[in-house]
């Protein structure tokens, strides 16, 4: 049986085996979950998929990001439901169905670290470990009002975890107040490579901002102003990243090809039954020509330069997470997969640029949840914390 | 990796794990595949349910009927694919697939029993155990081309096998030919308590036959003249069962009302994406009202009494298995219900009275199977086995 009773639907409910902790550290007293992508010995790994359950077995190791959490003194409470092979953004898996946003019942928990996003939602555990490809913390962090970060891509370890796309994967995690959320940083991010310095430059990206429409930017208004006012800057410096088209084809390009390269056998051997999008995105990495592959990676690495050399040591974009709240779990298909298009334009930024993103819930609307972003140069995680901490003091 | 090349698409792809039989016995040499639902030590059960499958972890024990096979020195190859829940007839799984049928690809295999029949259809090993609640081996032996045997209700054990409705549910196998039939008859049947006279009365219930269109029809003439052949019967005893109105609504009352009984927790609890057909089935079966349970119980157990009556010790109804031979995979979730509708009004004969009933796969129509059955009275199964046997030499 669980170790949880689970309100939230957000676990798999996988035989109770116990996972050893320390018996003190940073950590003790702190609780967590861990999305089904990383291994837990005793426990089987799913993906969110029925045919990886059954290939799976029941691993013998745990992944070594796990085990630094239960080293200092976390409590493992469970494996979280994933969107399925982590290839979606909805929260919602044909197969292990929809956890539940404790923010916003009536909406999607965004995907696809859905479960993690939806345990620690419910305060069924203080922390849970999530994995950002194309926004899987980044969306459900915003939706369901939890502080969640896509870190620098390769800082922390996804040893002993299922790939989507390498090169975009990251290992993230969610709490719900930013306290907590440093003590998980001290322990998974360190020291910073490349802290900020104390004094930063904060810069509106003009073109992703012009992605939300004018009530959404509203709700947006008073926790802008206050970064603002707490980092005394009067009129924020305004720029423009590159071409949001140019930026999402080249992106899902270069994923959707990796995420291909890692699926494909286990799709074409075992034809499993994939969840509707899931199915439609496989097949439609399954053809992305070469010519589009190899102008993606190149394309990548001039973005990266040119946003290395725009925000320097120093600069932080301030932007949203996500295009609006939550859509509706009663929205249809075609408008989730409307929505996720709109919100990867603002989401491949950091991913394409290996960038840290934090996002922090300082925004409602309507009732429910919005995240507001800060992204920093390569290497200032931890520092993105400590500044999140510093203007919401 | 799984221990056979699937190409019948008919495994769950465990990691392999040895299981060990007897170095010789009657069934050295004959290998087979275990339904899904049956517990096999060092492997989950899944039931074809994906929460099913996280809750199983890994089983530590055999199912007694499994381990008779291994102990008269068979060998284990594999678990099949089952329905979701043994809850359907189609042999289309959503989360797992649909495996495929060895007769006839592009017609379905039939269910609940659909990798079984798979795997053997495909000569992927030589007998598959099922279960047959209400068709579930009697369904994919026809439409797959194979001897199928529903047994007499309670003969063969199902302990360590997951329920569907258990004052229905049996355990039956298939095969290819009759003499390997035969062999894991003398083991898993042995001898008869109420074996067939050495002379039968053959009947041909009107009422089931009416349900076969004149093309069918057709199909069926030159096999059932060869039985009547081989038993003497000049002209062939007609009679008539029941209302098939009666037969199928009080089938479904009971069967339904147990099914939510077993299943009712787990779905109620988890909520599990159910597949289609399957989804509506509990939802119907759910609201089933106690005077329709109670009516049908009832009925039951007069139909029982009145089926002894009809048969007594030597008779033996020839009948079709299903109406016609397997749809095509390309219909649709609608014909496909209404055929599953009219093929568990002849299916149900058996089921409610705990009549062993066994298919041959004696009859063809447009290139693909159909099966011919014999019904006996309870505790006749070895000797239809039997009388199979003399038939077809």
């Amino acid at each position: 049986m669980p170790l949880v009773h689970d309100t939230a639907r957000a676990f798999m409910p996988y035989p109770e085996v116990p996972v050893p902790q320390a018996a003190t550290g940073p950590l003790a007293g702190l609780s967590f979950a861990v999305k089904d992508l990383f291994d837990v010995a005793g426990y089987p790994t799913s993906g969110g998929q029925p045919f990886v359950l059954a290939l799976s077995g029941i691993k013998t190791r745990t992944a070594p990001t796990v085990q630094k959490l239960l080293d200092a003194g976390a409590r493992f409470v469970g494996k979280t439901i994933t969107d399925e092979l982590a290839f979606s953004m909805n929260g919602q898996n044909a197969h292990f169905g929809s956890p539940i946003n404790g923010a916003a019942p009536d909406r999607i928990t965004g995907g696809s670290s859905s479960g993690s996003a939806a345990a620690v939602s419910h305060r069924l555990c203080d922390m849970a470990l999530g994995t950002d490809t194309g926004g899987s913390v980044r969306a459900p962090a915003s939706h369901c009002g939890l502080v969640g970060l896509r870190p620098t891509h390769g800082r922390i370890s996804l040893l002993g975890a299922l790939d989507l796309s390498p090169s975009f994967d990251t290992c993230g995690w969610f709490t719900r107040d930013l306290h907590s959320f440093a003590r998980v940083a001290d322990v998974l991010l360190g020291e910073d490579a490349a802290p900020l310095p104390a004094t930063q430059r904060l810069l509106r990206p003009t073109d992703i901002w012009a992605l939300v429409a004018p009530e959404v930017l509203d709700a947006f208004a008073a926790p802008c102003a206050k970064v603002e006012a707490a980092l005394g800057v009067a009129v924020p410096t305004t720029v423009v990243l590159d071409s949001l088209d140019a930026m999402y084809w080249h992106y899902r390009h270069v994923q959707g090809h990796e995420a291909w390269t890692v699926d494909g056998a286990l799709i074409e051997r075992y034809q499993p039954p994939l969840g509707p999008g899931v199915a439609q995105r496989f097949a439609w990495a399954r053809e992305i020509p070469d010519q589009k592959i190899a102008e993606g990676q190149a394309y990548r690495a001039r973005f990266r330069a040119h946003m290395a050399a725009l925000l320097g040591p120093d600069g932080v974009l301030l932007m949203p997470t996500m295009p609006d709240v939550a859509p509706r779990i009663s929205d249809d298909e075609a408008g989730l997969e409307s929505y996720r298009n709109r919100a990867l334009q603002m989401l491949c930024v950091a991913g394409l640029a290996g960038l840290p993103q934090l996002s922090l819930p300082w925004a409602t609307r309507l009732g429910a949840p919005l995240g507001l972003s800060l992204v920093g140069p390569p290497g200032s995680d931890r520092s993105l914390v400590a500044l999140a901490q510093r203007i919401s003091a």
